[in-house]
């Protein structure tokens, strides 16, 4: 523990108790809550500062109603049920923002991303990452997320995106709800994921 | 601010003032530094508790050696002068730990995960998921990281693992040192982000 600067309590809110949640309470999640949780983890590292995640929170009944059939069938009433789902993708024009988010350096655009192919690649590991990112901002938030990938991904895109954005994941947040997870699986041994050379 | 449960010192660790950082100083990075930070960011969701990442620490001055002859111009110095480098990558033959990673549906293993090239798809996925809480947990011990995609990454492969594990990312960890960051890049404003339906 002595070897964290990380707050015990802050330790446990984002990891040590913090789970991912099946069901939740009917407490909705706000506007504001969601601008405080991008405003915290914008600032998380990405490649060349690209920033390619996009979010698209599902709050009308009809739209959730349209997600919900496009989940898989363990993830459908969940999703349905709970006080927000958003839609975590990647936008794959990311480099038309490049020449202001990296104003010292403002070739890259078509220096390094002229080609479509290169930028799929590089905005889903960097998506993924502030993806990764998001669920723990939503954590530090007080709320618990339930990220899924059990989803018609093409479908998602369809009634959802465009053909610039691809889907990451869908993440249902709220406050946990009764029984609102499995006892907690077992992690890999230090041993087992870090060695030395 | 208050939307958050997050303490802001946290905040400000983790996200706010947090920097990736391109010099540190000469004091080392321990193993119980790393171990209490996979000890923290282990628990942390990945699809299926399918945990794929490894970490190569790359410590030894020979292995160093080997690792700055891989990394672009660019990042050489760096990596060459920080107190540890870590080489992040994936297992893509994280399905064998499934049966005990996930007790409850032991089958998983061969009902889902038996075909390489989806496993290499997932383990990329959710490996750079952990990579992200790597970098978060790097800095809830009270250092920086340096994360570098800019390598020759059929080299590090080739150099440091094997056919079975993919590299990542290279991160640099240590305490900043002088002039350790470039001015913060702007940020997209939630609006740019974020979209409701």
């Amino acid at each position: 523990m002595s070897e964290l600067s990380l707050h015990p309590a802050a330790q446990d809110l984002l990891f040590r108790e913090a789970r991912t949640a099946n069901t939740f309470t009917d407490e909705p999640v706000t506007e504001e809550q969601v601008r405080a949780v991008y405003d915290l983890v914008k600032y998380a590292p990405t490649a060349y500062n690209m920033s390619p995640l996009r979010v698209v929170l599902v709050r009308s009944a009809d739209a959730r109603e349209r997600l919900g059939e496009l989940m898989a069938d363990g993830n459908r009433q969940k999703t349905l049920a709970a006080p927000l789902a958003a839609i975590l993708a990647t936008d794959n024009e990311f480099h038309e923002e490049l020449p202001s988010l990296l104003p010292h350096f403002p070739q890259a655009k078509d220096l390094l991303f002229a080609d479509r192919a290169v930028r799929e690649e590089s905005a889903l590991v960097n998506g993924v990452l502030q993806a990764a990112y998001f669920i723990l901002g939503v954590r530090a938030a007080g709320l618990a997320a339930g990220p899924m990938t059990g989803f018609d991904f093409p479908g998602v895109q369809k009634e959802f995106l465009d053909d610039d954005h691809t889907p990451l994941m869908v993440v249902n947040i709220g406050k946990p709800g009764p029984d609102a997870w499995f006892p907690r699986s077992p992690r890999l041994d230090y041993g087992q994921v870090v060695t030395s050379v």
